[in-house]
């Protein structure tokens, strides 16, 4: 899966390092297709509704946007970045910012703020990860630890 | 929205009341498709190669399972208990127990462990989520705050 020649593990990575994890336009349908399965309320799925709603406009499932900044994670860290990510562990402080409406830009970021050795195999990096507007208004944050190789 | 022909607002929420979010199968073909969109990594869109790594099959991305509880969410909270949900807020202490496989069930629950008022017409509800098996093996489990509308 790794495009970058360089798989990068555990031991190669320090605290501070930050991530450029790219960006993607949100559309209606997509947003309309992924809650019609995972979260079928009228903000989501009926345009007209929502434009009745407190948001004004159709807006993105909150876990849409939380899938919309793994993709992301998955681009920067594991294709582009190659660092031999394994299996997340768990999410802190998972926090949405601003509603997500049709045609908006998603730029994602991420910086590691933690390394700890798991075991002989394996460690755990911490990773803050952030998404905001093209206008650099935040969207969604969190804090995730996931297991990576070590050499 | 709402089947339940009794809307439900902050002020007629306790902590403490549990909510059956009901349960569902997890098909091999919905982890593949939600993957290849949003979690694009072979232990979760290819079979052959998932069946080489450390879990020994094809398991679902955690952001699946986490959408799945949003699905259950919807379905138990809104829809059947009629709830007056207007946007969520937060996730904190999100955590993947264990994979998810085809043809896992997953059961969900919630509890009310936090009321607070949040303006006039408004209070924020804290609710603990957790999916289990159908062995009874906890998934996953989190805790949100909702927005819900006042009377």
């Amino acid at each position: 899966m790794n495009q970058n020649s360089t798989q990068r593990y555990f031991e190669d990575l320090a605290v501070g390092e930050t991530f450029n994890l790219g960006a993607e336009t949100v559309t209606e349908a997509e947003i309309i297709s992924f809650a019609e399965q995972y979260d079928p309320q009228p903000i989501h799925t009926d345009p007209e509704a929502a434009a009745e709603s407190m948001f004004g406009t159709l807006v993105a499932s909150g876990w849409h946007t939380a899938a919309i900044s793994m993709r992301r994670f998955v681009d920067g860290i594991v294709e582009k970045a190659g660092i031999a990510i394994i299996a997340g562990v768990e999410v802190e402080n998972l926090q949405w910012r601003r509603p997500i409406k049709p045609g908006d830009v998603l730029n994602a970021d991420a910086e590691i703020v933690g390394l700890e050795e798991w075991n002989e195999e394996r460690g755990t990096v911490q990773f803050e990860l952030e998404m905001r507007t093209d206008d650099g208004d935040p969207v969604l944050q969190l804090t995730k630890r996931v297991l990576v190789a070590r050499k």
